[in-house]
């Protein structure tokens, strides 16, 4: 990487890390180089304006989230254990240490639901990514016999989801210490009801 | 009433309208009062400041939510009809003309979740009001013998409410056309998984 490229990795950083606090919109040009240390006009160097910074932010957390909750679950065995492996590194990806405020894209959708551009389209796309790689996860669980023939892998998807939203929902807002357990018991239910 | 209970009751009207497209935080004296068409003076007269402002628009969600959700479940015979009103009812409330951003409580968690204060507190004790209510339901339900004896009722209601968390993150932010099927599939396959 050149100076340059270190540079910008290193603002892209501290800008997921103050997001995840703060949300995505009150991220600013200004208060993004007092934490990184860094002239205002420095960092206008690196980011057009505050929707490429917002942009480049979700690019980074999107790569992230591929290398610490997919790519080690297509190492696993294919059918229930590659399931079992992506809901379980979702949560090392919401306790990442990059993340002190938890996952970036769910406190992200609220913010930019109704605030349609370029950074709710990423998000939208990220998300029915994540939910397709779900279902088929589901579908490949169908496929080795270890999910019922007549799953709705796309429902399955959902509803595996809704569980994360809850965990996320628990944990943060309602500081709940069940959080997880609840999660991990609403997970085992589905998948004895998925099972052949 | 008299008339500055009118025009309070009337304010907030608008206040909680606002709030639930654009948030809780984004709502301000200023703001407000031009979508009201009052003079910033007149509103500071009826609330001292931005977070009191904010408590009165939650205390007035929390009033229209007993009122759409709770109170008309209540009336329904106890036992799983109860706990299906609860449901469905909670979709009226979602969709209320008042709302046209959707359900407050879930915006505003995701905003408040960082930042202490009297309004996350009134939050939180709101949100586990509901999920001691949806328990309290199914309670019920175990004892009219509609569900298990063995049913875990804070699951379930953990659970419902995750598959209500899922409605809102699909129809909000992914506009799925699908998100009101989907949570009723969840909360069908819930249901059968309780029964006795």
């Amino acid at each position: 990487m050149s100076k340059g490229e270190t540079t910008r990795s290193a603002i892209l950083d501290v800008a997921l890390a103050t997001a995840s606090k703060i949300g995505l919109e009150a991220l600013t040009i200004g208060g993004l180089a007092r934490e990184a240390g860094l002239s205002k006009s420095g960092l206008f160097a690196h980011f057009a304006s505050k929707e490429d910074l917002q942009l480049e932010v979700v690019r980074k957390a999107i790569a992230r989230f591929v290398e610490l909750v997919i790519a080690p679950a297509l190492k696993k065995p294919r059918g229930e254990p590659r399931v079992r492996a992506l809901f379980e590194n979702w949560f090392s990806w919401s306790r990442a240490s990059e993340l002190p405020g938890g996952c970036l894209f769910i406190a992200a959708s609220s913010e930019f639901d109704d605030q349609p551009g370029p950074v709710r389209d990423l998000l939208l796309s990220s998300q029915k990514d994540w939910l397709g790689v779900l279902a088929q996860a589901a579908r490949v669980a169908v496929e080795e016999g270890h999910f019922k023939a007549t799953l709705d892998a796309e429902q399955f998807a959902w509803q595996l989801d809704s569980f994360i939203l809850g965990y996320h929902h628990s944990a943060r807002l309602l500081r709940s210490k069940d959080a997880q357990k609840r999660a991990q018991t609403a997970f085992e239910s589905l998948i004895r009801a998925s099972r052949a």
